[in-house]
């Protein structure tokens, strides 16, 4: 693996020391930070990186998205979520085929990498073709083939099963199982899935809590609340993922507090399908559960724009607890670098030798990135959001360098997915 | 006024119509749209910009904002609006001159033009300064001097008077009187704002009913919510522009309508400065009010970005409504063009022959543009926003082709910027 320098750095950025460090060189090697130093001479390298007007951070987590969802963008945009499953989403993934997730995916990625995303978390059928592209792309992913019990082409448990366990980790690569929720599993499903993840010790990623409704069947169901229901099955545990979490009463967030558990939280979604709560994120944190930050998929957003999905969640909850410091910009970073990271199972990456290769740099000229003398880079980040990311650096490779997307042709992504999305329709 | 011709657009969108036209080239001369044809040949000109891939549509009204307070962009982001203004915003605001105003203002249209605003309501002191920045830019802009009693320089209400007196309007500039709010005037130079009012013909741009304690503040003083007051005062009107409006009463709400006031929706600074209201956007809609998008100043937001200004406002009313239909795009669109330069008081500007000159262009080979065959122009403007405008006309002049602004110089204002920056914060 060809060896990288981020030469002359203007400012570094570290979310999970909260330092700022000005003018240093990064040499990156073998996937990690080889040194961070004064000087960028003495560095064998074919590919050095000008950062003389640069900030560098550690890329961001986006930890819970559907990418193929790009394929229904736009395609009912005013229902909420139990109209929007039955009425539009399932009708169209019911006729969904491998090519149409690979097309799909491969939109989301240019939209991932355009914001900053240098590991995410999918859920969707499919995803061995995910899977491909995502290596093609040279991003990190937490992936869970889904599971459910809703005629959704390949979501069937024995199916899932039998493709998961052909699968192994990889530097990018790190499977999990994803029942897509306590509504759209059946019991027995979801007890196949729970003696899954304990024999084969797989991460689980689902929707939690989502809505109203979803307690309220939980209930219906199992006669108990959602985190309840998931213990009793067998589901809970450090590596669960959780998505949404928007109705979770306080006796929930202390269990899965206890269990570590995580949950991603989903502002822009959550208040697109008008879900009417918001997820309570400073008893999860204060509970121990890792909260982390995700889009959701293209279809409930509809951007992919983590950056955007960062500032309204600080926005939601400020609105929502008539609190101004409700969150600060510092612990909203660390949430979507570090916390992250933890979530989707890859190692910490803070920028100092060791540290994983996986970085993004913005212009600091530009002009959102400019105030009061006072202005921290962690409050620039969250309620200033560059419009453009620059450079990605991923496990010590470069995947964007100066706005221009290296494994994945643009162009050419946006050619399949509009054949993709015609002939999705063609079939309906 | 050198003629401009947008070459064989790909796409028009029109929200005035809520029509779109394929491949269209349109001719602009003496600052209105002088053609809309099939064919791009036959016209004099010596600019011509290719659309082939791009989608055109009208420029961007951004309705309340304070341009300058770039300047004050993260000097305090965790405080309420009280504690911001009177810990942060009015102590530096007491040291600030013309030449700081004029560095702020020029970042502030850098960002603007950026973010497809081509006409926007600014309130803040030495107006004058704003007015040079924004003709040198090439902008449209309604300018009301800020009056209060506070100390901020420039604000004495006789000083205002004599500033707006001197003045002319123009084809880009419309003057107006700023009343800061009924809580940082007393009643004496409210009423002579007022009469003033009458007598110049002015519009009047304010702030109303922004928090709880602004309208607490109108019952002490006036013994009157702040609807009532103002019109008691004398400042109502049909070309009376109240920001925020977070507060206002139903009955509030038929008084303003019944005068054809306007409110300006500003939704990140609402939730930013934690003031634990929505305003009441479709019960103002249905009596009569004209409502339209602001981003507020940079020191609120912070961001002064009008696309995700829509998008967090259309999100905010579906969540707080817990009703996904409450405002569709179109209609968010609407507000954000029509309804927005009806406010600042600029002719109508429809995509037709007649219509004024004032257009943006944004790439179609957008990944986020990208979606299912039924998703229309107005969903993926407000849901999943172009992170870069390409072009801009205004008034039938080029202010940004291919992303370079062409009458600021983009290095120069944020050099120029840092310098102010530094000097402002050097004086306290």
């Amino acid at each position: 693996m060809c060896p990288v320098l981020l030469s002359n750095a203007k400012l570094l950025y570290d979310p999970y020391s909260l330092r700022t460090y000005a003018d240093k060189s990064i040499y990156l090697e073998d996937g990690i930070i080889e040194a961070v130093s004064e000087s960028s001479t003495g560095y064998k390298t074919d590919l050095v990186i000008d950062c003389k007007r640069k900030l560098v951070l550690p890329g961001l987590a986006n930890t819970h998205t559907h990418l193929a969802m790009t394929l229904l963008r736009g395609a009912a945009d005013d229902l909420s979520l139990r109209d929007w499953l039955s009425k539009t989403v399932w009708p169209s993934e019911r006729r969904m085929g491998r090519d149409h997730v690979r097309a799909g995916t491969a939109l989301g990625l240019v939209e991932l990498i355009k914001s900053g995303v240098t590991a995410f978390a999918d859920m969707y059928f499919f995803e061995d073709a995910v899977e491909e592209e995502t290596v093609k792309a040279g991003l990190r992913a937490h992936l869970a083939p889904a599971v459910s019990d809703g005629g959704v082409p390949a979501s069937d448990v024995t199916d899932v099963l039998a493709m998961v366990k052909s699968k192994r980790n990889s530097n990018l690569i790190r499977w999990a199982l994803g029942p897509h929720s306590l509504y759209s599993c059946s019991k027995e499903t979801l007890l196949t899935v729970a003696q899954a993840k304990h024999d084969l010790n797989l991460p689980v990623h689902m929707h939690l809590a989502e809505t109203r409704w979803s307690e309220h069947r939980s209930m219906e169901i199992y006669g108990l609340r959602e985190v309840d229901a998931l213990e009793r099955l067998g589901l809970l545990g450090e590596d669960f993922l959780g998505a949404h979490g928007v109705w979770l009463t306080k006796q929930e967030v202390n269990k899965l507090g206890n269990y570590r558990g995580a949950v991603s939280y989903c502002p822009v979604s959550n208040m697109k399908l008008a879900e009417g709560g918001h997820p309570p994120i400073p008893e999860m944190i204060n509970s121990g559960v890792r909260v982390s930050f995700g889009t959701d998929g293209a279809a409930s957003n509809n951007s992919l724009n983590i950056f955007e999905t960062i500032k309204v969640g600080a926005l939601l909850l400020r609105h929502m607890r008539w609190d101004p410091a409700v969150l600060s910009p510092a612990v909203a970073l660390r949430m979507a670098t570090e916390t992250g990271y933890a979530v989707l199972g890859f190692p910490r990456h803070p920028l100092a030798p060791g540290g994983i290769g996986d970085l993004i740099t913005i212009s600091l000229d530009t002009p959102s990135l400019q105030g009061h003398p006072a202005m921290s880079v962690a409050s620039s980040l969250v309620y200033s959001p560059p419009l453009n990311v620059e450079d990605m650096i991923v496990d010590g490779r470069p995947v964007m360098v100066e706005r221009n997307i290296l494994h994945l042709k643009e162009e050419k992504v946006i050619e399949d997915f509009r054949k993709a999305s015609l002939s999705l329709e063609a079939a309906s």
